[in-house]
């Protein structure tokens, strides 16, 4: 069976001030409509899975049971990465149904297209059913990104619809994003992708034993956080997927975006005719590629201003320049060091 | 005997979203410490007069009342510019004291030092009293100011403290500012003057009789708003001050300025070593000359950003570039627009 595993125990600090410690930016109404990111990555799990189930952190899970009722969670007892929240999902389903696939979804994105996510999946979920493939959905680059990842594409075989990734790149500057983009061989690591939980813990067992070790014993009961707390904090790409044999990605045009800062909400909300992202009841006067929100009814005004982002949320406003959106952290810093962490 | 006249029926649109409607900006806590524009100007008032006189709008006089207890207020039942306020106050007072001298004062400014504006203005008192002048404070410019009227003196009378007013001049473009500021002899005109209830009468019975002929029927008992109504809105300046003669001014260097706009929270909270005012619990990371206040415990962040005002108040938030600050009002005059009226 299919079950989708939507890792949610994110902090979010670049989204400041909407997103808090007790509230992290998966579960803030940030999606068209005033959806939060959680529910739109529970529907994107729903299209391709039979179950669905969200790895997220101890302290998270009231305010997420509030957001999303009725879906099953697994908590974390503290923050490990995403190598040992899969491993736990994994072992947790493994015991469960030992043909499980998993369906591996991140919380805090925004998919414009979520039936072109379900065409781009369905390939992948019969790969890691008939071929134990670990299957990537790579997203086709619509600019020159150098805040993502990106998969390296190989030759597809004849008639295949997935294709060989041989290499998994971090970050690149910009001149080198701009070969990738029009190389038309990389594509986004959009941090999606699908295998067996037989295959994933194999693969954990041989390159993070003490991570599968402990995640099995949690599954069976074990206490979790004395199991969790020693394991490594580490990805699962750097763990698994960059080592792997057998990966493959089916590439995708879905509109998709990663909902990492304030720069991100045009990708979600869309714009006006100047460029403006204006969520709720706000006057921007004669500037152009503001991103201007509030949680309230907190009215903002801006006059002659451009490329700003500007959020009120809570007690907190913040302003900054949108091609440092993600400086929240210093903003985030400095707050804590002035003893506001009432605001954190 | 002295009465310091106050003159706050102002609105100040340039103070959203801090002034509105009901709360106009000489009421607002904008001091230094938290003390109101009127609060400041009624303490300069009492330094040189023994009775203090508001004359402000009908609908302010429950607010302005709070603000500064126990003070004799005038009430206009609507605005019509300075000539008229003065009038009232001039025939009220002269009714009272046929000796009455005003000493005139706005209630939207602030005054760094008061013991120095004391200095200018008794000189002046002296003068009304003895030779009837009509005798302004006049600013010793510390900028190419264009927002300001100037005085242009001519020679002083050996041993005089005094000098003779010889043009009021309007607000000038900047290379004009630039030569009056070269030249020592432009003063800005603050807008405070000294003069006697009977000298102020004669000018306006000479040069706006109805005005005056309305405000003795009111300090006689007539209905005040009758009377007020059909009366033209003009400034004491433009009514009496530029054709009058025998108008003379004291220079003063005395920490003056218009709060008129954002702009000038400087001059009355200072600024740190970067240039920023930081008015409450605020921060203001890697920027230089941005002027940030809340009126509540709403934290404001900006990280990267100069030259920047930054203003929440009540259910709104205002971001605008200091040297725009002027344009304010294009923010009231859309959120008007938008039926968002409620927040002016």
């Amino acid at each position: 069976m299919r079950y989708a595993v939507i890792l949610a125990g994110g902090s979010g600090t670049r989204l400041w001030p909407a997103s808090r410690r007790a509230r992290p930016k998966q579960l803030l109404a940030l999606g068209p409509g005033g959806e939060s990111l959680l529910a739109g990555a529970v529907r994107r799990g729903r299209l391709v899975a039979e179950h669905v189930l969200i790895v997220t952190a101890e302290e998270q899970v009231g305010a997420t049971r509030e957001i999303v009722p009725g879906i099953e969670l697994l908590a974390e007892p503290v923050g490990r990465n995403t190598a040992a929240a899969i491993a736990l999902a994994a072992a947790t389903l493994a015991a469960r149904d030992p043909a499980a696939v998993l369906v591996v979804l991140p919380a805090d994105q925004h998919v414009a297209d979520e039936p072109g996510l379900g065409r781009a999946l369905a390939p992948l979920c019969e790969a890691a059913e008939t071929h134990g493939t670990i299957g990537l959905v790579g997203i086709t680059p619509t600019r020159a990104e150098t805040g993502f990842g990106y998969l390296e594409l190989g030759e597809a075989s004849a008639g295949a619809t997935t294709r060989p990734v041989i290499r998994f790149v971090e970050k690149p500057d910009v001149v080198t994003a701009q070969t990738y983009l029009a190389s038309g061989r990389y594509l986004w690591n959009a941090g999606m992708f699908v295998a067996t939980a037989r295959r994933l813990l194999a693969e954990l067992d041989a390159r993070l034993p003490a991570t599968a070790a402990a995640a099995r014993a949690i599954a069976a009961g074990g206490a979790a956080t004395a199991l969790y707390e020693p394991l490594a904090k580490i990805s699962i790409d750097h763990a698994v997927m960059e080592k792997a044999d057998n990966v493959v990605a089916v590439a995708a045009s879905v509109g998709w975006d990663d909902v990492g800062s304030w720069a991100a909400l045009p990708a979600v909300h869309g714009a006006d005719e100047h460029r403006n992202t204006v969520v709720g009841e706000h006057v921007v006067l004669g500037g152009t590629g503001n991103i201007v929100m509030s949680d309230d009814d907190t009215v903002i005004a801006t006059v002659g201003l451009s490329d700003l982002v500007v959020i009120k949320s809570g007690g907190a406003i913040l302003v900054i320049r949108k091609d440092a959106a993600q400086d929240v952290r210093l903003a985030v810093d400095a707050l804590a060091a002035r003893g506001l962490g009432r605001l954190l």
